[in-house]
């Protein structure tokens, strides 16, 4: 299958300037497998109107890095007209508990007016679910009409139709799993001793001046590796070499590929906190649904045949799951060269999957 | 198929005690690409004996991080009976300019008694070749009877069968490539990334007591990550902890893969120099033969269904390289499930190919 560049250049749009966030404070919260939050900030953001029912609402579960900008990184799937329609559904972004963009995580100032740093809780895939659930109970939401995500999203997403089994009607979720593999817990441990290995990580205590930026930026061109497939590389870059014709026989950039990467790792380090990085990979390490019994939601699986990062054995895993525990499951896979970046670059397949899925009631 | 996990055990064993390297030393040497090198030292090996006409004559090259040692690394292939048969061949194992287990690299010392360090000229795979056959000049051997090699060592030994098409008869080439891809060129910079954004490198001036140890084994992890399958790496360490029944719900090492990446870098930091790496790393991503043009060598080709670093495709390119240059070669992919490693795992299928092809004149 050709590769269009485009689709990846319009990846790269960055989201809108103004900023609908909103922010919902709870009490205390704790965690799942230890440790107390006293306080915790939420940051959401919400499109379309929750009709007169409150049967509406659609929750959005963001993946590894992302947001509560849910329109902006899924804008294919997202919007007016969008196979997830924000003229008939109420679509809710949530930032996950443990990141860095609005939501409380290790970065926050604990009491002491100090950073929490490496003193933040362990956070599971699951108090990420249960602080959104405070969320929906706060916006007066009884029961999703469905609950939405690819990669880290879609373990949340999973997670919700065990945790909350009558608050979920249907769940789509794509280049996901239920458990991590070797290889990925791999990915994460490398990327986790990058930002730790770093001198200037200091356990954590590091200060606006002196971040880990090299470990980070090193951690994130590792994601990028993983994210695309070797096709999708070729095709963006194959041997290109960098404004120039020929070598110049140095350690400075010579090909495309690594002025993209190393791009990518530097623009990381201006919107992602390092210890957040740490506290989010652990979690979906951590993660493990060996069953969903108990779950009475709608599935709707898919994954991409070039994801090798997510590969489509598992989401024929969970799809197996589901069946198991005796709830409706459809699992597409879906062929794209895009490697696991097709989840978001995806309109057009992954869309129409969606549309129909949401449709039927 | 199933994985045999004693396969992984049996290629953690450690090279016999005995250093049985010999040094060859040179007068100066001018890099492919600048640069001259006052003085070279070539460290070598051999095994068996040279046959009275000196047609007997097999040199190995070595992959990335490998050494002259090659009965070590590749005892399921070379020894007395084996595939290259130590008691009908005479075997030669080199390791190569700029890498750092004898021979000289950016550790050796200039001629101001200091490191190298950066100020070691870029290195070339036609550079690491030309010292070799320098080696054969002063062991008598005009023409090699094979040379052979895999991944960065495969490399080596289709640059021979262009550069030197008289002196090379046969070429055994396994998960190898005639250029790396974005992919591959990817990860080679993110490792040196690893290395070079650790400030213990200091722009390659580091000491014996202050060296990038953190950057160096995250580069090793990395590479390790890519050497297994996903499948290799499910047999392996699934998701077993380490040492341990459940979960300590902390930063430290959780799961066995995490130990054995670990391990694995950390153990690296004690056998192979940084700067090293950055050179060889480079080599290879500089490489690239569109043409077997003048070559007249036999090839076989191999490669393995799982390796997603040295792709299939790779090797069946070089394939239709040598067919279009008129040479004689096969392509063999053979199907284990190892990945990349299967190259130094694989005695059996390899081992029966290797045979073949050296036996037939």
């Amino acid at each position: 299958m050709l590769i269009d560049p485009a689709l990846f250049e319009e990846n790269e749009r960055t989201a809108p300037v103004a900023d609908e966030r909103q922010f919902l404070i709870t009490g205390p919260y704790r965690c799942e497998v230890g440790g107390e939050l006293p306080q915790v900030t939420i940051a959401y953001e919400t499109w379309g109107t929750l009709n007169s029912d409150h049967s509406n609402a659609v929750l959005v579960c963001h993946a590894l890095t992302g947001d509560a900008h849910a329109i902006g990184w899924w804008d294919r799937l997202i919007g007016p007209g969008r196979p997830i329609d924000t003229d008939l559904l109420f679509v809710i972004g949530v930032n996950v508990l443990g990141g860095c963009q609005g939501s409380t995580g290790p970065a926050s100032l604990a009491a002491d007016g100090r950073r929490y740093a490496m003193r933040f809780p362990i956070v599971t895939v699951g108090d990420m679910v249960e602080v959104q659930a405070r969320l929906l109970d706060h916006l007066g939401i009884d029961q999703l009409y469905a609950v939405a995500g690819g990669s880290m999203g879609g373990m949340q997403a999973l997670e919700w139709t065990v945790r909350f089994p009558n608050r979920v009607r249907k769940a789509f979720i794509t280049a996901s799993c239920s458990a991590h593999s070797a290889m990925q817990v791999g990915f994460n441990e490398t990327a986790r001793q990058a930002i730790m290995q770093d001198p200037r990580w200091n356990r954590g205590e590091y200060t606006d001046d002196e971040q880990p930026d090299g470990g980070l930026s090193v951690a994130r061109m590792l994601g990028h590796l993983s994210f695309l497939s070797d096709a999708a590389f070729t095709a963006k870059f194959g041997r290109r070499l960098q404004d120039k014709d020929r070598f110049d026989f140095t350690f400075d950039t010579e090909f495309q590929v690594e002025s993209y990467l190393k791009y990518q790792g530097s623009k990381f380090t201006k919107r992602f906190d390092a210890n957040a990085l740490l506290y989010v990979t652990r979690a979906i390490d951590y993660f493990e649904r060996r069953s969903l019994k108990g779950s009475v939601a709608d599935y709707l699986f898919t994954s991409f045949t070039s994801d090798w990062l997510y590969p489509s054995y598992q989401s024929e895993a969970m799809h197996q799951l589901a069946l198991s525990a005796g709830c409706s499951s459809k699992h597409k896979i879906i062929d794209l060269p895009y490697g696991h970046d097709a989840f978001l670059l995806d309109g057009v397949h992954q869309g129409a999957l969606v549309r129909d899925f949401l449709a039927t009631n």
